[in-house]
Parts: structure tokens; C-alpha cells; sequence
């Protein structure tokens, strides 16, 4: 039987981390195991940065955006040395299984962990959602409605005024965040790293829309797939229409979590705690329909980034018409 | 080919109701169908309140609560001579297929019209959750965010003072937003209409976490298993805490919907248009993980209530610790 | 020189306090004065509970509802030995002064304990805007947006179905949040303490709207001026509409303040210190116009309840026509 | 007795606008006064864009951002030609009463109009609160909840990493938002172009915060005291630190209305119908405490930039520590 398990967040924050690691800690406690939590993620492994969670570390946490752990991007890991001082430091700590809570790289750090002989069960945290094998990773629901509720506000003077907006939204590889903020808050083009785009027919259809008296248009774009300043200005250069660039930045990521983002991160350490005790380790929690399954950590690190769902970018095309 | 639909949202209002109208609308006209809007649900289909939906109509409406097609409960519907009336003026109007977005019984009208004939799409739209074959219903998600806010407002009073709250929540057949709500904002107790609770026992666990220290507690009650009021004054009498009752009634149903519903309602007003064309009809879109599938609507209509997923109680209890 | 001063949040719990107390904290700390916290209002000072407050202490509480001090009603506090036994608490831990921040009663708790000789600033703190000698008091602001947000929920459905609402409002002898949310959300009727109103005109009202085709109503009632139920009772009676009855409850209190609570409740804190540090003690902050002024306690406590300002019962009329 | 009067709303759009645009249509038609909407500001005055606003036509705008009526920057209004064509526009359409709803150049060219013998209310709407004579423009209020809102995201961010943000605002010659943000939302730092700011002093207090383990800080900057870029480019060379920018542009401008926006739109709105029909026209409308004032708009055309009130950058300045 399991005694003393960890907990960390790694990489960038994602809103919903707090309901994780509450989730960790709770059913850790309600099974009889001390829980830790590791401060900065794996930097905290390596500096010994940790303490005994319990009911009231986690308290007030549920609500609230960010990690309360804190996180931080740590090259040490990454070599052979900082490796072995983490697990040496995990087992000196008496720690007999960990939780790993954060993106792609993150999850990569959890598997180099496992694969040293420390139990580990990822838990997939980007707000990019382009971690394969789940429905959906912690913090996206969140981010998704920070940027509709941001265009919401934009179209008030988009169409109060004669004016096109081009705004920025995260996702370097993956274009997962645009292209549903662009259906959700029925802005009239998304521009995507999956798919290529065409400038030149969008300046077209800008023009023909605004010759039709629909003078107000929102144009999302992916930081991966161009910079939102150049766009605007090409399309200001190619039919001379006021056009107006917001780049939304780190106020996507935070936030009170959305109620989802809340179940998920609650349902994600529940599913990673049991899978600790039964011994399914070395895999990560997904969200598959309406349940929780667990897929091999190698699995999601050797697949790539999770591709954008093909409906996505057609269902935004037409229904901008 | 199919030249003219019509749609309509009928019983009560879910959040989502105009981002599938929306869909519903564009993704016919860009199919070159022509979409009749029916004011009223099936009353203005027997009262002939209809009227030709363009781009324009559905300019705007996406970030709005509720239905501005309206909606009404329809006894007549209910009756053959209603049942053929409405179908007779849909023949009349020249409409070759019906989108009817609503609950469980919204969904039976539909399902009694493609009996008459007229091919039907039906959209799951329910802030209770309880329609079988979709993984969430339009407008549960917007209604589960609405009431988080609440319960984190009473929170701050909650722990602000000595004092318990019972919270009465929508679902008269079914506990989903209760449970579902209990773990997103981490109230203490859940009671459900699908499972047995015992007051007593939950007395003694409110006095012991008061005699911890732990002295405030919130209570979700689904209205379908009791009146918060009740279990207010048997809390109050059996342990004489000052017990405060809210019942958040219609707050749930309305506002801006969230990204989730947006998102949704998109999917399931594309998907129903594309089932009209396609033939797929007599059926009633669903989510299903990542993807949108078309369920019989007599099996959906069969199946009675969606049942609760267990976990969810179960996690509920287990994070309350 | 003042060296050390103590703070309290006392009464009903108002969305600011945190942003007050966490500027007398921050106030006194930059001017050199060690600040103590009390615990759960004057019942905290007879029971001894309290604690140095630091910058760390008032981190993170700037957006948060409700009050991290906590409050209680106390009743030993209004006899003369409770007050006795305050009052020596505080001289034996040698507080200099002493900063109030609740309602009226609380203030008045206040006046008593500067009576006996340890100097006392209060700030006015009350959800229903009910303290004489300040614009508006710690909490309305955020109070009324709660409101609001959720009348709008209501309008959603209101406005897609057939259907008045009878909304229930804080404000036992005041009607400040009734009539300024009745404008502010664009509801038909409004009923406070401070205005006769006549029932069977509202019924003769509601009757001509709906025979207009204005088929949704909103009629927003303070709990001073009667119960929604018994209102909502009698329209159902007299004129047949379907008339669903919301009572808002502790909803209304809490949620991280508005901007407008958050930067009052830091100017009334700043205030307050400086009014300690000047000698002008035994007063209340209170907003006038763009400035901070003190009034004495005394004036304040004579005063009785704020009048309502006659042009919001106006405009509520005139808009709503 | 008046018979007809026009409204329009000019320069950049402000939340809140609606619901005076409401109030002057519910106002005027209560009294018997017959309300043209003008659309595009003053270019719809020369373009003859305008049209009777009935109970229906501003039904369901008070709870939606931006303008209906669209607004436009015009600059054939500042010629003498645009001007005269303007008010024979408005004579010939048989208005007596016009009014203004904007900022400093639309209230600018409302005196001008007025000079020509067209009796004309302003009302002062401006995010910037740049306007004298009133304690608040309409819209800085929900402008300022808009940039709350996104600094407390940020800050989720920044506490669970190690990291400075440096938040531009909007406010050309005016900090009002910058510095008010800044308190409202205990960010570190606050440069506006009303006070002069030393960087390296910025600079210094920086790395004297991280030296004491306060390692993340906020410095919100006014557009007219630097570019956001510029600033967080010289603290990183400066001092090392990971230094994010966000320039929040015109998210700040939209969104729903708060409930002090809409209360103070209505209030205008009613105010400066009142104001025609009574004669005090060349006015503008004006918050003084809890009254609503008229001043000369000669007054307020000439008298500047309203100052900012010195408290605030004291106050967030000393809050900060």
C-alpha cells in the first residue's frame, strides 16, 4: 500500500491546476496517503522545494486561476544529472509515486522519472490542447472563454464603429484555440498553423463583405501561423480598411477555471491518485467522452501533436458566410 | 435537393438555443436552402408564426441567453388534430425537413412529425442533462458556470461568518448539475434524485466538522430529491446552526452562453442541416467525445432519463473530505 | 506617534472589506504602525482573537468576496460588560487605535468603544446602502452588478417564453439595490420600503403590456417592501399569467468586488489611518463626490437611514414605460 | 413644447452609450416628444442617416456594449461647410433638441451646432475619463472592470511563475484608467503621463523586490506615458528578469455594461431630455456626487484635461509597498 506520494506543476500555467492538485491531495488523504507538494515544478524536485499537503493547503485553492504550487521551465532536468538528483531527492523523500501536472514537455519529464523506477501519472495541463490521446487538456475551457468574452467586446466596437480586428491567439503548432474562439464567437476568419491560408482571397472577401455593408470583421490568427501585426497590415495596405490589432498574451491563460475546467482537474487527480494505488503508472489521464482513461506515457510523448479535428476549420468557413 | 427547412426551439430555454439557430441558418443558406424560423415551438407551428431567416437575422444573436425564436409549451401538440395541423402547415409552407431543438419532450414532437412524413433532426437542448445518446446537452455548461458563480459568491459569505448554506438546483428527474456543481465549486454535500441520502447521517458530519473547526458548509440539493427549505429546518433542528437557504431557480437557465455551448450549439445546427440533406433523418444529434453522431429518435425517446455517471458521485464524496 | 493600531470587519459581510483592510494594513505599515487583524468582529476582541497582520497577510486578498477576517454579530458586545471587557483587550495589547469597517449597527459599536476613550474610525460597509453621510458604501457597487447580471439571466428567459418574474431583493428599510438594479437592468416595476405602492395598478399595468404584446415583466421588489412570493400570488390571481418568483438571496453579497468596491475600499482604508495618525477619531469615511471626508460617528449614528434619492424611483417609472 | 429632438453618439464608442440612448428615447416619448436616432455620429447628420426610435427600437440594447446607433469619426464636421449642411439637416427634419453622446470632440462639435441655433445636451462618454465637470465619464467604469479582470488573470500568471508583466492602457493624455487599475488591482507600478516616472528608480525597487522573495510584479503603464514594449524592454536589460508585455487596446472599450455604466447612461439620458425640454441647453450633463449637474459646454470645451485627483497616484503608490 501506497504511503507517500507527490505532486507538481510544470511548464506554463493552465487554469484548473489548483483543481488538480485539491483533487490529489483529497484523495490521497481520504486513502490514507501523505501527499507533498512540490513548489516550481521540476526545479523544486531538484532544490528540494517541497511540504506535506493537507485538507487546509487546499482549501480556497478551487477557485482560483494559476498554480498555487507555482510552476517554472527548468533545463536542469533535461540533462542526466538533474534526472538522477530529482529521483534521488523523490526517494530520499520517501515518495513512492508522483503526479506530474502540465504540457508535452512536462509529461516528457514525468516518463524520464518513471522510467528511473518512481511510479508517475501525468496529468495533460496546456491551454493549447494539443496533447494527444484526451478530449480536451486541462485549462483549455478556460482560455477558450477568456477569448470569447474578449471578442465579445471587441465586436461591441467593431460594430459600432467601421472597423476590422485582427487578434492573436496562443497556440504555436496548434491552432486548436483559434479555431473554436472563432466559431464561438462567430469572428469571420481564422487563420491556423494545420491549414494554409490564402491572404490575398481574404483581402477579397474583406472587400466584397464590406461592399455588401457588412463593414465589421474579425479576423483570428494563431501566433502559429503569422503575427498578427503583419497581417493587418497587409490587408490595411491592400483595401485601406481601419484595421485594429489585439494581441490577447498571457490574459488567455489565467482566470478564475471555468466550471469544467474545475470537474476536469478534480475528475484528472482523482483518476491519477487511483492510478497510482492500482499501479497503472507510467500513463497519463485523458478525458474520452464522458470518462477517464489512462493512456501509456510513451504513447503521448511519441505521438505529436493531437491534430486539429477537420470539422473545425470547415464548420468556421461556412457559417461566416 | 432540399430547398427549404424550418426550425424551431421549444420547451424551456437553454443557453446555446441561438448559436444552433444560427447554425442551423448559415449552414442552410450556404447550401442554398431557404430556413423558416417558427416563433413559439409548436404553437407557431399550429398558429402558423413563421418567417424566412437570413444572414442578418441571426446577426448577433449568438452571445445572447435563451431563444429569440421564443419558446412555449404546447398541450395541443400533444393531440392528433394538433399533430396534424402543424404538420399540414409545415406541407403547406413547402418545408422538406424540420430542425426542433429541445428537451425530452420537444424531442417526441419531433419524433410524432417524421412519423407524418416530414423528415425531422432533433438537438438535444436541456440545461438538466437528462437526454440519453449526447454526452452533455445545449446548455448544461453555461447553466453549471452560472451556478459555480453562485456558490462562489455564498462561499465568501459562507466562510465570512459561521454558517451553512442548502442550495436547491434545477433537475427534477435528474442530479447532474447538482453533483457536477458540488464538485466544481467543492461544496461539502450533494443530494441527488438518483440516490438515497441520509439527513441524519449528514447532521452528524456536519456537527463533526464544525467541533474541527470546519465551520461552514454548503448543501446542493437537486429539486427532484427535496425542498431546500425542508432540509434547511432539519439541519437547523437537529444541530442549531444558522442554516441559510438559496434556490437558485431561473438564474440557472439564462445568460450569455459559455464558449462550451457556443461551440456546441455550432456543431449540433451544422450537423442537423447536414442529416437533413443527407437523408439521416428521424434522428437527433449527439456528442460523442470529439465527435458529433445522429442517434434514432426512437431509441432516444425510449431510453428514458440519462442515468448519472457514478463517478461523479462518488467523487463529490470523496474530495468533500 | 502611533505604534500600533487594530482593525475589524464586523456584520453582514460586503465584497471591498478585504480591499479595506488590506490598506489599513499596508497604510499602517509604510507609516511606520504595527496593525493587528481581529478575528470575526467584536466578538474576536472579547474573545481575544487576533493576531499581527504583515504585506504577506493582505497578499492575494485584493480580489477576493467576503471578508479573511471574518465576522460575527455580537451580542455581549451591546452590554455594558462586553463593551468594558472589548475595550480592555484592547489597552492590554496596547492599540492606539482602532479601525471599524461594517454597517450601522457595527459603527455605532464603534462610537461606544471611542467613548471609552480608544480612539476609533469606522468605514461603511453595507450591501443595501442604508449609512447616511457617504455617496455609497463598501459593497453596493458589487452587490448591484451581481444583481444585474443575474436580472439579465432572467430577461433570457423571460423574453423567450410568456412569463413575468417577481425578483426579491436585499434591503430590509431600503430600497437602494431595488431601484438603482431595476434601472440598471432595464426591469418594469419596482417596489421598496420608502414608496406607497398600489398592487392593483401594477396587475391594471401588467394586464395592458401583455394585451400590448409586451409579454415578459420583470418586477423587482426590496424584502422591505413585502415578500415576492405573496406579490407574485396576487398578480397570478388577479391577472392569470404565469409568474415565477426568484429570491436572490446571499447571491447578492458576495464575488470578488468590482473595481468600483476594490478602489473605494482602499481609499476608506487609506482614510481611515490617516484619520487615526491626524487625531480625527470618533468618524467615518465616506465618499463625497471625488473625495474622502470624515463625518463624526455621532452624526452618523443619529442620522438614521439614507434617504433614497427621489429621482431613482422616478427614472425606474419613466424608463420602464 | 418640444415636438421632435435627435440623438447620436460620436467619437469612440463607450460602454454605456446605450442605455443614455434608451433613456433619451424612453424620456422623450413619456413627455410626448418624438426621438430620431442619427447613426454614424456626424457624418450620419451630413449623410441624412437617421430614423424614429421607438420603445421597440431600444428594447433589449441596455445590456449590450458599443453603440446601436454606430458611431464614426467625422472630419467634414470641422469644416464650416460640414457644419452648416449638418444643422440645416437637422432643421430641415424639423428637430429642436439634439443630443451629443461622446467625448471631448464630439461635445466639441455639439456647442458648435448649438451655436448655430440648435438647441443641444451633451453627455460626456469617454473611457478615458478625461472629461471636466463630471466625477465620471460614461464607460470608464465598465472600462475599468474590463482591465481588472485581465490583471487579475495576469496575475495568476505571475505568481505562479517568477515574472514581471508590464500592461499598457489606454488614456492619451489622461492615467486616470492606468492609475485607478493600478489600485483596484494591487499592481506594483503605475506610470501615467500626468507625473513625471524615473525607470532606473523602477528598476532599482524591482530588483530590491526579487531580492526579498516578492518575485512578481505588475507595472501598468498609461499610453501617453510609454510604450509597454519600450519599458519592458529596459527593465530586462536592466535587471535581468523575465518580462512579459500585454497592451490591452480595445478589449478595454466593450463588453455588457456594468450596473453603475447603465445607471449612469440613464440617468444622462433622462437628464438631458429634462435639460432640453427646460431650456438649459449649450449644457452637458454631469456626475457631482450623487447629483447629476448641467454645466456650459463652453465651460467644459475650454477647460482641459480633468485633472487626475493627486490621491490616486499617492495611493497606489503607498498600497504597493
Amino acid at each position: 500500500m501506497l504511503k507517500r506520494i507527490a505532486v507538481l506543476t510544470s511548464g506554463g500555467d493552465s487554469s484548473g491546476m489548483n483543481a488538480a492538485v485539491r483533487a490529489v491531495v483529497r484523495a490521497g488523504l481520504v486513502s490514507g496517503i501523505e501527499v507533498f507538494g512540490v513548489q516550481k515544478g521540476y526545479q523544486g524536485l531538484i532544490d528540494r522545494l517541497y511540504e506535506k499537503l493537507t485538507t487546509k493547503s487546499v482549501s480556497g485553492v478551487l477557485q482560483r486561476g494559476g498554480t498555487f504550487l507555482q510552476s517554472a521551465r527548468c533545463k536542469e532536468m533535461r540533462t542526466e544529472a538533474g534526472l538522477r538528483l530529482a529521483c534521488d531527492n523523490l526517494k530520499g523523500l520517501g515518495v513512492e509515486g508522483l503526479v506530474v501536472i502540465g504540457g508535452d514537455g512536462s509529461l516528457a519529464g514525468g516518463l524520464a522519472i518513471h522510467q528511473q523506477g518512481i511510479p508517475v501519472v501525468g496529468i495533460p495541463a496546456s491551454i493549447d490542447n494539443d496533447i494527444p490521446y484526451t478530449d480536451l487538456s486541462l485549462g483549455v475551457d478556460t482560455a477558450l472563454n477568456n477569448i470569447v468574452r474578449a471578442v465579445d467586446n471587441l465586436k461591441d466596437t467593431a460594430s459600432s464603429h467601421t472597423r476590422a480586428f485582427v487578434v492573436e491567439i496562443m497556440g504555436r503548432n496548434c491552432g486548436y484555440l483559434t479555431v473554436a474562439s472563432t466559431i464561438a464567437s462567430g469572428a469571420e476568419f481564422s487563420l491556423i498553423p494545420e491549414e494554409p491560408y490564402d491572404l490575398g482571397q481574404i483581402c477579397k472577401d474583406l472587400r466584397k463583405r464590406y461592399q455588401e455593408g457588412r463593414n465589421n470583421s474579425i479576423i483570428m490568427v494563431a501566433e502559429g501561423a503569422g503575427r498578427a501585426e503583419d497581417i493587418a497590415a497587409q490587408i490595411k495596405d491592400s483595401i485601406g480598411f481601419e484595421t485594429r490589432v489585439i494581441v490577447l498574451g498571457h490574459y488567455q491563460r489565467g482566470g478564475s477555471p471555468s466550471a469544467f475546467d474545475r470537474l476536469l482537474g478534480a475528475r484528472f487527480g482523482r483518476a491519477a491518485v487511483d492510478g497510482l494505488i492500482q499501479g497503472h503508472t507510467g500513463t497519463m489521464t485523458g478525458l474520452k467522452g464522458t470518462a477517464i482513461a489512462l493512456t501509456d506515457l510513451k504513447k503521448v510523448t511519441q505521438a505529436g501533436i493531437r491534430p486539429i479535428n477537420p470539422m473545425f476549420p470547415y464548420l468556421a468557413n461556412s457559417l461566416s458566410v
